[in-house]
């Protein structure tokens, strides 16, 4: 399974956008992840529609938006619209799971849905064959720069199981905490997508996405 | 009263917002708008305190961040570390007003309250003197680039002469299509603080914000 | 002003509404008033817009909806295209009241607002001019059966004298315990408009609208 | 396990709902389901009580409520004495599942849960001995005509291999998409009573009963 | 009008509340002003019925049940049933306020409304003449031992007139920093029910209330 | 594994309560549950933090607050501060359960999660491992003098056998119709830390507790 590197812009410079998103890709990073916030399903606002139009033009990478706001099916098409590739949507935010996956699919984008740390696999268990990607937290979502929680290796672990048992052809996204030291030891688990924030924007951008590069490709 | 023209960088470039922001400053503007919205309480997601973070090293001018979001008691701390020099609250989106308008306050800040178009002063009669700004709304939260209500400037006026007559020393805002060519028709009703958006955004910042502030300045 | 009955189909038999509905109109009803409730902004939930849609091609007469629903904005299209011609929302249930008001009127039905019984005249002062209708409510929304409250006169009464003073054309409806026995008294008031449920439906549906147009019509 | 037809509805005549519901019952139906949406827990509004009051007088059979609404506690009474005889609710919807279906169960009347197509079977696991019947849905619950998903033909066959192992006697429903071309399939995987609504009301109403029957029963 | 204490339990020592209470009331204080919070309304979880409950039984004194709490109808019964005398709900927390008040006064209890310092005398100006009394808040609800808010006086002076003008019979209450030395001058504004919470309880009560009744009566 | 009874203060005397929490400790108790209701998470409002800092001067045993309570994470802090020394909140009021988790941890307090009895287990299965503490609700919380749910004896038997072969440390508290007659079964099913409420208030406390303690013992 090929294994993607997805800087979080949430760590990046906001008055300077465009360079540091650009900065990361050609430095290797393959997709943009999106963290839009709500302060409502988590307890902070980040930011919507406005910072993916303004990046769209600057580049054709996969832009995977990531949305932990409250009842995302009202935002679906503005998001898909706004130039958003894959859509995330928490299992936790969606009375009708099932209806929100298939609004991204006919917008023409891929589908995923996060789960939450302590949200157990059969959130997904029946929409699995439906999704293009499940997005694993590995913190409690709401900020950058946080630890990873060890326990969520053994649920990567578990989802890559169901997944290879079903037959499907899933991808395995990680947030939270992830970084050069640990990466390799993710991957393990069965994690082939990599969001990482603090550990791309903190610092010289190029220099840690090719550490984490290596890393992840090891 | 002193005229002041306050960008709102929802309409700003934000792959380049720093370069956006300082260009609008050097031409004149003396206030950054910060339309932070939530989803919630109006229909768009637009940016928050990362945002603010982001800009507040490049420059010293008054940060107005106006919080269109639900229970904004939440986050008046967190806006206030931020950066944020006038916070606004929505009057529809307080059940205890006056407690947020000192928690405000007691953060060291200078508490302001917004008012929808169809929202009545009653909203805000009593609360008037603790405040420090009433901003009118000129078109319904949630977009750049709409047009100006034109019944919303008899409502500045009947708040500029509850202003006088209770002796306070209140400024008045108003956001919402305000542009060169209406500016000094709505600083007659009594406005003297002015959120341009698109106004000065798009196109030649520089020149939009000189003509902007000649109109307002007449 | 016109003097109009718009018979709630509310107190309606359901297993056969084309045929009351028919037969209020050809004994003389000019409007169909439509009760729609979401047991959540009121505690029952009447019916939405399958009846609408089943009723449209049974008549020509104004339909006439009234969302006792919360945040009417999302449904505003659905009940235009169902065949809505006047739809009238809840001052209580939209932040926004501006903004939904002209959702309705972009697409191209008449706008209405309506106020319950406790709340003040001030919360569609601003908005007036933009109004075709106010509905008045003349008891608290979510059953029919109720009793008029007479205290609710007084507030026709001025409302009546801003319409006037403010050079306006707006019809006033009133809704709740309007019978044969005090339309005449509540039209006195100002009022235009009655939607009248029980003393329309129960009974001799016929008999009863000519002695309400009788009375109304005195 | 006795196989039953459940017609729904909300694919009928609203302006002839009488002589449509008899229609249905005379051909062989022996339930009606009578869909309850708010417009909160699915995105439309169909009807309530006063459609059950008004088609309880006119025959004896089983009137099936489903609650598509939220928080379904606060109106159980109310159902039960408008006539439902059986009440079932979302497990979507209830915080305390375990109340809502003993309230149920205290006025006399059958309990069912309700799961959504990607709402796992652990959510009814520990209340399974108390109910008289589980809601599959086949599609996401909100409008008629819809589309059967065929994941959820396994997930009705794991409960009803957990239903017996259990030992227990609950029917299984299903409802979305069921007509006469695939109800033999989905009653093979374990269902029971099929809900259908455009398969019914839609075209010749005694013909498609006769058509679903005779599949049902192969 | 006659002047009343209105000791509020929420200062009380809850481990001995029988002993604090019956200190107070035998001391002279003629109410007991029972501060009901649900941490959803107000930012504090207080009490609610088993504490009424537990008091009922040790007096006759008029309980004075102040209900901070979001949509009051629901509890309305209860709180009458546990053995208040009088409801009050606050305007802010009722859609449907009229309807609330009736609930309260067909439980054969006295009704009263309560508004937050900020919100106008128009969220009660059509209801008035329906209510036993007005309980206008002098802090903002939510915690004990705040300091009274000054521009309160003149909201008390204005809705005096109000009662005056429209010849009724209202209690004025008035709730939040209300002590000995400030308490002649409140009344002197027009307000007749003075709540007073830790200026009770806090060190000797039976000192307290004399001194707070001598004041009181002057 | 130790053996503890945790009287719960819902069915003591609220005007005499530290009389009554003192003679159930002197009689052996070693726990003090205090339970927390919102009115909106559960139908009641008991009481919240004014009733825990009364009682915490009194006595040193283990305050055991079980927040029945929307959204926990909001007040942890304050509960903490008040003297609670485990907090329980439960899974189906937490979006990000493992934050409130580690919020109860960083105030260093014990921290544990209950849930409802038709939740499944599989909403701690992840978070297990940082729990002190596991309740088992064996009545829907809200009310005391409930009768024990029979089947919730499975859920602990299937609990205590996760946390065996995990190799955890976790006790197992179960709530609800737990009394004398009972308990000795319910503690072989697993269970360890026992809540009684009106088993220990009702009658003679003493000998209520010495009679649970010795059927807990056998």
């Amino acid at each position: 399974m090929k294994k993607i590197l997805a800087p979080s812009i949430l760590s990046a410079d906001f008055a300077n956008l465009g360079r540091d998103v650009l900065t990361a890709i050609d430095a290797g990073a393959e997709y943009v992840h999106i963290d839009v916030m709500d302060g409502m399903f988590v307890p902070q606002i980040s930011f919507g529609n406005p910072v993916i139009k303004a990046l769209r033009p600057l580049t054709d990478v996969i832009f995977d938006a990531h949305l932990m706001i409250e009842d995302p099916g009202r935002y679906i098409e503005d998001f898909a619209k706004a130039g958003a590739d894959i859509i995330t949507v928490h299992a936790e935010a969606c009375t009708h799971l099932d209806r929100v996956v298939h609004q991204i699919k006919d917008c023409g984008k891929k589908a995923a849905v996060a789960i939450n740390p302590a949200t157990p696999l059969s959130a997904i268990e029946y929409v699995l064959p439906e999704l293009d990607m499940v997005l694993v937290m590995t913190v409690n979502p709401g900020f950058g720069g946080q630890k990873y929680i060890p326990y969520c290796g053994e649920k990567v672990r578990e989802l890559r199981k169901m997944i290879t048992e079903k037959n499907l052809d899933v991808d395995i996204q990680v947030d939270g905490g992830v970084k050069a030291s640990n990466i390799a030891a993710i991957a393990e688990c069965g994690a082939n997508i990599f969001v990482c924030g603090s550990a791309v924007f903190e610092g010289n951008i190029e220099k840690n996405v090719k550490e984490i590069l290596e890393q992840m490709n090891k």
